[in-house]
């Protein structure tokens, strides 16, 4: 089986089977969804071109529309040379199997979806790759949870990635993270339309709860400098938040702003999805099971450059300094110097894209096809 | 009057008469809790030996308690030496007037009791300083809303005090601080429990609602090294948050401990309060109606020593920076060095008293008595 044959540019939806999850759950019937730019070149089962990209929480497998201007014809990952490969996460609502899909039963798995970890999210992609025929390839590459998803990847199954990047993530949840993060599934489970996560037969969704989470995190993915430049005190239009009494509906303009960015996700993204997905990083741990975080870094074979971003709030630079002076093969740390916060590993594209040509560089050294 | 003849360690409460909030809005029968300790001694009108110390958001008058170890004989603020007086904030729920007081009509002001800014709660006490007969002092200190109160004092009441010491606040709410401070309003006004304020006469209180405030602000509070030390990816004991299924009664540690946190604020603090003072926050702003903060702050004369703490993520140190370096009469910028975050202003013992004993030292150059 080639992957050259279908998918160009569009989303593919391909079976894996029954997977079972670390945490002992068998979902039947897995799917998982990936596109493809470029075309596939070498060996399926050693050097070759195609680079893995992973995306964050709640993007999807349309990696060009989410990294614009870092992939495509002449682009840092240059599609002239490279096939690049993005699946949608395990879990998640863009295609692949999640809470919101129909189980065996003919009704939607809802609660009964089991909770996943980022290992069991790697496990679904490598049984796509499995099934595609390919268990070598040149790169992958992630943020955020992406960057989680590349980690773990090089850790479960060294021999498949002849290099990693890997940003803005740590290698493992903090205490703060799976707070903040806990903080936001709260939210959704407390918006009475959650329903303990059967909503999706209901006429009414999480979205109250949905929106708020987005609110949170939106406060943890950019720079307080960065949104306090944009928006400072200032009131929204026509709005008067320092009146007699407090009223929700005169907003600051900050306020109206994130409550836009929770619109936003509603209308694209599934509760259950971001439930589930937000669970899996708080149960990020490449250490869990391998004797610690020290150990499991420093196991590791697969030639990987790490980034991150100054002023990351939620991974904060310490994390990518610590996972880069651990790996058994690190190809050293790179800053991305942004007032945007965490959200720089998608905005600033001109310091992206020096890091991905070398990540790209770095594995032609390794394997040649 | 004077105040030794009274209220020496014991909470007293003034009557002080109608207030009229700046955007409108007149409390009438206002009441201003407060404390003293230790014997005022010089001229209530001059050169005096008070101290004032402002308290933060759910703090209450009862200084020597949340500031232990700092206040009392032979301490840093030497009760031997000055005369300290600590007021409990207007809109709070430790004495003072706030939206559980009862309104004239003998029923709980509630969902009525007007929006306060920073400006209010001082002009409450301002009330309360000139009914007990003392218009100047020698110093007044805070830390965060209540470094918000001193700062806006030294602005408002120029001739109040000798000198001020101002820590872990900025000049005006950021724009991040207005998001994440309205993301847990909102946590309490979506607590069905609120009603719209109006929930004193009810059976239940929107405890779950001001308990989801407590664990996102405390997470502001912490700094996420110091938090992820204590509580890292730990499972809390006798729980498994990696089983089958996300489960919320299955917990890592931080979320036990953050849910202890929200837990001892319900016990011993009013929701409509948190509100209140939580608003009043998201409307500091210094440079309201002043032209702005650097011409608010350029016109101060009243000797400032500033403080900060160098992992605060809820007031960043670059605040502070900002305010000693537009100071008018600036006294200096001091680091509080710690891992523990915002919260530091009240942990760190060693570094506060060197900064509280240089603080009255200063005052002491300006005003003998």
């Amino acid at each position: 089986m080639s992957i050259n044959g279908f998918c160009e540019a569009e989303q593919c939806v391909v079976g894996i089977g029954a997977l079972t999850t670390e945490a002992g759950v068998t979902i039947p019937d897995v799917d998982i969804a990936f596109r493809r730019w470029g075309t596939f070149r070498g060996d399926p089962h050693g050097a070759n071109n195609l680079v893995v990209v992973e995306h964050a929480l709640t993007a999807d497998a349309n990696a060009p529309e989410w990294w614009a201007g870092l992939i495509g014809p002449g682009l840092a990952l240059d599609t002239d040379t490279y096939c690049v490969v993005c699946t949608n996460a395990l879990g998640s609502c863009y295609g692949s199997t999640g809470p919101a899909s129909l189980h065996p039963d003919g009704k939607p798995w809802g609660s009964r979806f089991p909770a996943l970890s980022i290992r069991d999210v790697v496990a679904a992609e490598k049984a796509l790759f499995d099934a595609l025929g390919i268990t070598r390839v040149h790169g992958i590459v992630g943020g955020s949870m992406g960057g989680a998803r590349a980690l773990e990847w090089t850790l479960t199954h060294p021999d498949f990635a002849s290099t990693a990047l890997v940003m803005a993530v740590g290698s493992r949840a903090s205490a703060w993270q799976i707070g903040i993060q806990s903080a936001q599934i709260s939210a959704i489970e407390n918006d009475p339309h959650w329903a303990d996560g059967d909503y999706y037969d209901a006429r009414l969704a999480p979205d109250a709860g949905l929106a708020t989470a987005r609110r949170i995190a939106h406060l943890t993915y950019r720079g307080e400098l960065e949104i306090d430049a944009r928006f400072g005190t200032r009131a929204q239009e026509g709005h008067n938040p320092r009146g007699t009494h407090r009223d929700s509906a005169q907003q600051f303009a900050v306020n109206s702003y994130l409550e836009h960015q929770g619109r936003k996700l509603v209308e694209r993204f599934d509760a259950g999805a971001y439930v589930t997905l937000t669970e899996a990083l708080n149960r990020h741990d490449v250490g869990h099971g391998r004797g610690g975080i020290a150990q499991a870094l420093a196991r590791s074979t697969v030639p990987t450059l790490v980034a991150g971003v100054d002023t990351d709030i939620l991974y904060p630079f310490h994390q990518q300094e610590e996972m880069a002076n651990n790996l058994g093969h690190s190809l050293g740390l790179r800053t991305i110097s942004s007032p945007v916060g965490h959200d720089a590993f998608l905005t600033e594209k001109a310091q992206l894209a020096d890091i991905l040509k070398e990540f790209v560089a770095a594995a032609a050294v390794e394997a040649r096809y």
